[in-house]
């Protein structure tokens, strides 16, 4: 008929045997963040366009999805896009969570802890495994300004992965102000301070001698350079200490800092579930963050499926006062496609059983009989007898079905 | 600081009481639907622009939310704000579900047996209890032209109501072919049908005598206009069961239907929990409706909690084929209206329990003992012990803690 049934550019329908999948791991991470004391709190997926271009989402805002103006507010007698635009599509939601702290903060506990799970939206180009619609998985406690914030998160983020059968994960951790230090150190200015960082950022793609060539390509000091580049030498040849580290760079890291480092990484610890280390090579990208960052990789998976820091800065941008606030977020998407590639089941799995009648029973006796069926961890779908019965059960089985009865029998058979 | 931090116009932010419900509830509904059979699927927010003006959603397509265009594709010399858009917010879940039907059948049982909980977006004129981002929350069985699809929505949503603790509910019940069948008797032209509903779904509003006159004034024949307003009197005055209506009409109304319709009607009542009845004046809006349609009423509850009915025409307008579909759709903010307004909980009580700790305490083990205290369906938040720790501890009652522990010693005490 010519007409096109594809999900938009980038975008995707999932089918049940994945949503299923979804739907329990949001169950088991919500109700592991739940037991921490995390409440679930939710915020549109549209925003004014101007808090989601405000600065606080570096390359995003280059991809956000813009929706037009209605009716008198929109004037097609404008050669800027912009005018036509009003609101948009989150990109993240760390965001709308801040807007949402400034706007309710007088309801609000100190601290606030909360869960967010939701649609997020950028478009980026298409490639395997990402889509332009997916989904964030967040935790943020808010007013909360010592390491205890840091060691919840990732003592409560730990075990929602061991619930959902991840082992063998791994924390990165390192601070923003320790990277400052690092630059202050080898001789960079601090209004440089961001330039270098998103260099460095780039070390898993472009190695060493990248990072050497982009910051000659904008002229920095050769001297700095050429500290920095053996310093980062070092941090790729042997695990390094935090403490190890600031003698290194002649205690330029309050002590304050490198003792929370170290509490915080040794806390990060559980024996075969998660194992942690500081790494001075992590940047994280969203200029943000104000401290402790962080990221979660598992095994040898490419990138990390988890991460976070501290930003004690943002909410102060819409509130009088500055209000400390520490997050981590799950790459919910990754996780999913490795339970999936691992084939790995999670949750009870279901036995789903069908019921056949005959066309002229009784539909009230039928669907009794289905109730009293629908006891304990099962599924009863009710679905009139087809004249090849044999074949109709086939057919039912290719699609998962487990059992069968008969309307009339007693029994509940396996279909095998 | 002059930054707007509310949300946008007619959407809303969700704080952490309600939003427990609104989980709660979704999970209550999801686990019932799925002891029926029913799974869930999912499509994403955004769709083409041409599958949402389809002329599928009615009036809806005024209020879609648009999203414009991206890079070469935006071209800003044109009169025709449609040429700047290429996708929009869906704004139900039924047009959605067609496309993804269309595109995935191969790859789907017959009948395909579907759950669809959302977010879907109308940029309505804002009014109490309405917003523009809301959540739908659907079944539908594609692939059962029996009137087992029919039943079987009615007592998976039936069981779902009653799961939510929603007693005293009452089904509406009608069909398309019977309004034709009434239409036709008065003597209305078929072309006229539809416009000829259009007046009589509003009947509500403004009474046999708008009806009258509105027919009136769309200049039909005087004495079909006559018939249909002394039927409608007649169907508010007195319930009539639909083997007597066709009595009326001389039998215009084939017999299956009518057996159909007696045969859901039985089946949807269910002492204590549901009623059902023959309602000859429901017609509701969406014109893709071709069999049997219904309404959930709540007690008083103004409007309906639910709704819906069959659409055999709509996937046939994507595929080479006519596939049989029926829908059953929760007003899902309403319910949580409802559940809300009768200070109703659902799901059992958590006890938020606080355990308060040192500054110099061993992190690791104040975590050790938080995990033990995580017994059952507690939640238990880890907060540094205040100097002024009874202050400390009425503020936290205030916001939901029910009891507290201080870590080094061993008692859970209530918060009183």
């Amino acid at each position: 008929m010519g007409k096109n049934t594809k999900p938009v550019r980038g975008m995707k329908d999932w089918l049940a045997a994945e949503m299923a999948v979804r739907e329990k791991a949001m169950e088991i991470i919500s109700s592991t963040y739940r037991s921490f004391g995390f409440e679930r709190i939710d915020t549109p997926s549209v925003e004014h366009i101007e808090l989601l271009t405000g600065g606080q989402g570096g390359d995003n805002e280059k991809l956000i999805y813009k929706i037009m103006k209605r009716g008198d507010k929109l004037n097609l007698d404008t050669e800027n896009p912009d005018d036509l635009v009003d609101s948009g599509l989150r990109y993240d939601l760390t965001v709308p969570l801040s807007r949402f702290y400034a706007d309710n903060h007088s309801k609000l506990p100190t601290p606030t802890k909360v869960i967010q799970m939701g649609n997020v939206w950028r478009a980026e180009r298409p490639q395997k495994g990402r889509y332009r619609q997916f989904v964030q998985c967040d935790i943020d406690i808010i007013g909360e300004n010592t390491i205890n914030g840091e060691i919840d998160l990732i003592k409560a983020s730990t075990l929602a992965l061991e619930n959902l059968g991840f082992g063998d994960v791994e924390f990165k951790i390192n601070d923003r102000r320790v990277l400052y230090a690092i630059a202050s150190f080898c001789g960079f200015e601090e209004k440089d301070y961001e330039s270098v960082f998103i260099t460095l950022d780039k070390l898993d793609k472009i190695g060493c001698d990248g990072i050497e060539k982009e910051l000659t390509a904008k002229e920095f000091d050769n001297s700095a350079i050429e500290k920095i580049v053996n310093l980062t030498k070092k941090f790729l040849d042997e695990t390094i200490s935090v403490e190890k580290l600031n003698e290194l760079i002649g205690n330029a890291i309050p002590e304050e800092i490198v003792n929370g480092l170290s509490t915080i990484i040794n806390a990060a610890h559980k024996d075969n579930v998660s194992r942690a280390s500081f790494d001075p090579t992590l940047v994280r990208g969203m200029g943000y963050y104000t401290g402790t960052i962080y990221e979660i990789k598992y095994k040898d998976y490419p990138g990390s499926v988890g991460g976070g820091g501290r930003y004690d800065k943002m909410i102060g941008r819409m509130l009088k006062n500055d209000i400390p606030a520490v997050g981590l977020s799950f790459g919910f998407e990754r996780l999913m496609d490795i339970i999936i590639t691992e084939c790995r089941s999670i949750g009870e799995s279901t036995d789903k059983i069908v019921l056949l009648f005959d066309k002229d029973s009784d539909y009230n006796e039928v669907y009794k009989k289905a109730y009293e069926l629908r006891k304990g961890n099962v599924s009863v779908s009710v679905i009139q007898k087809a004249k090849k019965m044999g074949k109709q059960l086939n057919n039912l089985k290719e699609f998962g079905f487990t059992h069968f009865a008969v309307f009339g029998e007693d029994e509940v058979k396996p279909l095998d």
